[in-house]
């Protein structure tokens, strides 16, 4: 069975110019357009003034026209009268000044003695208080150089300037092909083993925020022939084709035999992460592209190699997103000879920006929509070292950011809840979270990843929750915890608990399938204080191996039958339908540096999570305790 | 005759809190809409996964599915032969993984021995390469929280989640009411004293960017019975009703009137420039914006006051421009009691950002579109001191304006041609000028607030061009002297030159209006040398008080009859389609330190400078002899 390899090995650099360069000549034609329409558009001709504006002598204030001269020699003490009509006419801001008269005196400088009269106790120098001619825009001058993006600003220069029609651009049409057999659109019904697309659907999206004109094709399935079709003649009718998902090396992806058949393959494989997939080919002097079926990795070729191929096409130089320098305090391991664009969280811990990567993948949608930022590691390095400064490009508000709480920790669904009710009370500041368990909170904490750590970590010696752990963390320092909720651990059963689990020793049994959750989270060490008491070897437990890192994700292999049960909260149970063995009431609170008490922003979620509002939300989702929840004790 | 006045002085930050806060609890109505409409919209609700991505196990590699336990003893030395279907089947990146197969072997770790045999030397942990069920989204879990501006990645995660439909806020409708009675649409044929409304255009682009419905009515004279009319109507039916240009303090501005009768004024009048009269008021409980005629005044009201009252109603902290450091050079005066925002140019001088205003003024839009960030001056403060570091907000994109290059002096209309050329050739800089006159150009470059200045300045003594004044200002300093052009200076006169203007001499005929230009520009400085040589007073030629920063307004001015001759270059004649009585040859160069020379874009430069395209556009304009241009000489 033959199976495509990619073909060699290209940077990104090297990619990027390749395919520049050969599209550069590529011409869009052009189209006259109403003044008032082309935001967002680019002028393929300089554009000039047609009149000046104003185009006439005319009042900058509201007063009087007079003629200098008659003011000449006016003091306080031997003040001037003007006649109205003859010596001075009323002017408001932007009006005419007639040709007898050469000064604008303001209103607030003109005393009135009567209807016709008025007197003057300052002379005013010829030509003050009137506009230019031309003092907006002058007639002739140029305006809009060619290849110009033209904003609002432009927009309306050009209209004062009596430019009322624009020669533009005319927007590139651009072809998304979505192939790929396990494809269904969003609104369809799924069978196990569909997948669905909305990769075509993002794309369009940002080939239109690109100002290009998009034709979405309906799902195309894994056929030779018709993909073959599909491309000839979308390639024929439009400037760019862009096929989605066509470009793994997987058995059904045509896409790269096609092209090599229709034209020619610029490369195949481009050495970034995510983003390596990627197929550019020419064919009929037309660019032809096949984006990674992952979403972050096509959205990310999108944004290094379709948007500034457009941009060109434009005559426009692309940017990256600005960046920020910001602290990376923990190692980060990256793959030498691939440049990698790490997905982070930023936040601002006593005075300084740092970058928390979030989990890797190419898959992930969730980390992606709460990514702050993105930080690049180039192709040469190993990784980045501990504690190093680098730069992230940002993909937030860099102020919001400077502005938002970060919690690192456990998962709890009621952090959602708290999240949901900062946004809704529109408190002046964001709110991330990363669960990545009990453990590596409290680790992030300390090494000043984050301002919140949840946790719900048991001593066994103790059977207290978190305080031997803060000891053994922050010896010395004072920390602040904020009780959070308690909550019903147990065992996430399915509906009817048919396997009868009652207790830590059904698991044991010979047909009875567990799942885990991952090391350094509460629940293990739950787990593992319950088998440790009990006296159970782990190496009994069939499934053991098998970790899930969150509540959700647990329940949600029971119900599917992976497994007959899983540790966890009882409100994830109810979340998936399932059922639940309560076990242990278990307290899961919010650790932070003491001094932070002060800060206006944890005051208010202290409020928030005092609140009516949240204790009653949190409730509905069955398991909890919140009798307690926002008190706040000083740990030191 | 009674005028109105402005009600108090109230700071920026006052006149925000108090609009932002009265109009703080106003709500928008909620709608459903598709989820791939959302873009931009603001939710009104929390945003939960509906179900799980995958939703089954999937292979994250192009490979073989097998049984973890397969493969336990598999080594280089004793490899383990699978059979197809019984022990593992072919998977591509997303295929499902039946029940019986544990773990994914990506395709290069196979060798294929036959067609239903492959051999595999290494054993594969168990879930290796399979995606965990929820790895993109989890059902249940919170994908979006209440108000969040929903963008293309927030799309995809919902789509993903199965999540087709999305409450989110309806657009406030906004009506905007252009009023004045000297105001035209742009495409209107003008009478003398009528102005181009265009504020409206840009008002309502802008409301749109914000994701408002904006209707936009038809211009409104000057009516007390009719603007109130059309007060309250739009604000019964609209949720914001903005009144244009009805808000300065002249005799037809009835808005503040009816506003106070229909309601209750906020306020009348911020201490900030531009952006003075702004009218603040509250009807019905809806606000009412009456903003300032001028267009820069009004864009700034806009984006101080409107914009964050739409993001308030969203939900959405509003955030100015991203903000830079940058050298002030020069002192630049503001008025104490008023926040003033100065237009700036940036340039990236010896790798330090220096921000050069620009002419002050609320009218100018040429300066608006070539401006590249604001200057903010405190109320508290008098101005900023010379080599401040002051922040700046940034109009441009910053890599941009770090790449840009500044010339700053004498005006010529080939300037322009140089400044298309480069856009034209698609060159990855941006090329930006302010007109100064010589003098002023050579100024700035000695202090560093440009690269180039461009300088025609005539040595009395030794009738040399720019020599002279180079040695007096830049004594001992190393530059490089560019021909640019030689042209024509003379006599601008009207059509059949009506007074038969010959020469200098003529000028002082007693019918003769003469119209001057501005002290330090090179036409000022060869004019005073002409008054000089031929021992005339200066005094004796009338209007050589009123002064044109630019030959093209100069040139109008005696178009209009409100001159007969004005001293300028022979293609700011031709373009106003005046008449020119030719009196020297003078030569333009651009000077620059010589060290720039090397600079890839100084080169690009030379080269337009001195390609033919560069040249046969230049002497289309007439007056124009461009065999030196581009030419080098090293000055020292």
């Amino acid at each position: 069975m033959a199976r495509k390899r990619y073909l060699k090995k290209t940077s990104l650099k090297e990619a990027q110019h390749k395919f520049l360069t050969k599209f550069a000549d590529y011409e869009l034609s052009t189209e006259i357009i109403k003044t008032s329409k082309t935001k967002g558009r680019v002028n393929s001709k300089a554009i000039y003034a047609k009149r000046s504006s104003p185009d006439f002598y005319a009042s900058a204030m509201d007063g009087i026209a007079v003629r200098s001269e008659s003011t000449n020699y006016a003091s306080e003490r031997d003040p001037v009268l003007l006649k109205k009509d003859d010596d001075f006419i009323y002017v408001d801001t932007g009006d005419l000044i007639p040709d007898d008269f050469n000064a604008v005196i303001k209103i607030e400088d003109v005393v009135e003695v009567d209807q016709k009269t008025v007197e003057i106790i300052k002379s005013i120098p010829i030509w003050n208080n009137i506009r230019s001619i031309g003092e907006s825009v002058i007639k002739k001058q140029m305006l809009v150089p060619t290849n110009t993006e033209i904003g609002v600003f432009e927009i309306g220069a050009m209209l004062e300037a009596g430019v009322v029609e624009v020669e533009v651009y005319k927007r590139p049409q651009i072809s998304v092909i979505p192939t790929g057999s396990e494809l269904v659109k969003p609104e369809d019904d799924l069978k196990k083993g569909d997948l669905i697309d909305f990769n075509s659907t993002m794309i369009d999206l940002l080939l239109k925020e690109s100002e290009a004109i998009v034709k979405k094709l309906e799902i195309v399935k894994d056929d030779y022939q018709i993909i073959k079709e599909k491309i000839i003649r979308e390639n024929k009718e439009n400037d760019l084709t862009i096929i989605l998902a066509g470009s793994s090396a997987g058995k059904e992806d045509y896409t790269l035999k096609i092209l090599s058949k229709l034209g020619k393959i610029i490369l195949h494989g481009v050495d970034i992460m995510p983003g390596k997939p990627l197929i550019l080919a020419e064919v009929n002097n037309k660019p032809v592209v096949g984006l990674p079926g992952y979403p972050l990795s096509a959205l990310l070729d999108f944004h290094l190699f379709i948007e500034p191929l457009i941009k060109k096409w434009y005559g426009q130089d692309s940017y990256l997103p600005e960046k920020i320098n910001a602290k990376v305090l923990k190692k980060v391991p990256s793959t030498p000879g691939l440049k990698e664009f790490i997905r982070v969280n930023i936040a601002n811990i006593e005075e300084r920006l740092v970058a928390i990567p979030q989990k890797r993948g190419s898959a992930s949608m969730n980390t992606l929509i709460n990514a702050d930022g993105l930080l690049p590691i180039g192709e040469s390095k190993e990784g980045i070292r501990p504690n190093s400064i680098s730069k992230i490009y940002l993909l937030k508000n860099k102020k919001a950011l400077e502005n938002q709480i970060m919690m690192i920790g456990s998962h709890d669904l009621s952090i959602d809840i708290l999240r949901d009710l900062i946004r809704k009370r529109r408190s002046e500041f964001d709110f991330k979270i990363q669960s990545v368990g009990s453990m590596s909170g409290l680790i992030s904490l300390k090494r000043g990843e984050c301002h919140l750590a949840g946790s719900h970590l048991l001593d066994p010696v103790s059977g207290e929750y978190n305080v031997s752990y803060l000891d053994k963390f922050f010896s010395g320092q004072k920390l602040a915890i904020i009780n959070f909720v308690y909550r019903d651990q147990g065992f996430i059963v399915k509906k009817g608990n048919p396997k009868s689990i009652k207790s830590i020793g059904d698991l044991v049994k010979k047909d009875l399938k567990y799942i885990n959750r991952q090391a350094g989270s509460g629940t293990r060490v739950l787990f593992d204080y319950l088998l440790d008491k009990n006296n159970i070897d782990c190496a009994k437990v069939n499934g053991y191996d098998k970790e899930e890192v969150n509540h959700i994700s647990a329940a949600i292999q029971v119900t599917r039958g992976r497994a007959d049960t899983a540790m966890g909260i009882k409100s994830a149970a109810v979340a998936v339908g399932a059922d639940f063995v309560p076990i242990k009431k278990e307290k899961y609170d919010i650790i932070l540096k003491e001094e932070l008490l002060d800060d206006l922003r944890i005051k208010e979620i202290i409020k928030i999570i005092k609140s009516n509002e949240f204790k009653k939300e949190v409730n509905t989702l069955g398991g909890y305790d919140t009798s307690k929840s926002g008190s706040v004790i000083v740990h030191s």
